[in-house]
């Protein structure tokens, strides 16, 4: 093996995951963050791990409300998604700006978004300081699903392509 | 979308990375771990935010020694992660038991897995305590890459595919 640049071996984490962050702020605007930077952080209870950018609008969100929730997009979700990742949730409605309907969700104020693969309705419960980014901890009181499985992964470069999600078995 | 059980949305996690951490532990011995949580923690300086349950020796070694290294599989590595993922690292020599050979690494102790797509270099700089794994931050301080793009996806229930990895642009 030849020691590289970092940013040149970090490409082969892709594909990478993708998840759409929904938010919503203390003054109610709703956001969707498009997020590669997604795990479980636990397996009972449940968390989802999320990597957010300390400049995001929905990091502010998160902050203020200690709630998000998790959703993994639909294959036709592709475009919209990548739009959401594009603006700034700062001064841009990306609910009005995209096709995405959003769910009332169970246990928290912030919504689903309907047509998902799953949804996970998340709780703050810690949080870990990056140099740019915040590892934010959720965790999970609530999952729905839609019943579809054509979802996506993320090969970088802004590039989503269709994969089947959810196991089989 | 209806409300489902959890554990039945989480799958749609899946395809899902996988990587193999290497640590060692302070008295010297080398372990494998495959880890499914894995992912960026920060862009600058860029760190891997990996979660690793807190029963495994893995664990302790990480604590001990403060550094671990990320080794993203080649396809060809898929039986031998299988196998690091079903022993213990307690009573077993997972060097011993399979094909993985190492090679010394940089800045670290801790070695890295020859034939890998790619190999990180990190070190230890922050933690997070969740129930039952704890999310290691780790600062990548030097990088290594073979050449091949013929890595591996966890599907979920042991299932490992082959998939192109690493950007082509």
């Amino acid at each position: 093996m030849k020691e590289v640049k970092i940013e040149e071996a970090l490409k082969f984490r892709h594909p990478e995951i993708v998840v759409n962050v929904v938010t919503k702020s203390a003054e109610g605007k709703i956001d969707i963050t498009p997020l590669g930077w997604a795990m479980l952080g636990s397996s009972k209870p449940p968390t989802w791990a999320i990597g957010v950018a300390k400049r995001h609008f929905s990091h502010k969100a998160i902050l203020e409300t200690k709630e998000f929730t998790v959703c993994i997009p639909h294959f036709s979700q592709a475009k919209d998604t990548l739009f959401c990742g594009a603006r700034s949730g700062w001064d841009t409605d990306k609910l009005a700006k995209t096709k995405f309907k959003t769910l009332l969700a169970k246990e928290v104020s912030t919504p689903l978004l309907d047509e998902s693969l799953a949804c996970f309705e998340c709780r703050l419960i810690d949080q870990m300081q990056t140099s740019d980014h915040t590892i934010f901890l959720g965790e999970i009181i609530a999952a729905h699903v839609s019943g579809k499985h054509d979802g996506l992964i993320n090969l970088g470069h802004r590039k989503l392509v269709k994969i089947k999600r959810g196991s089989q078995q």
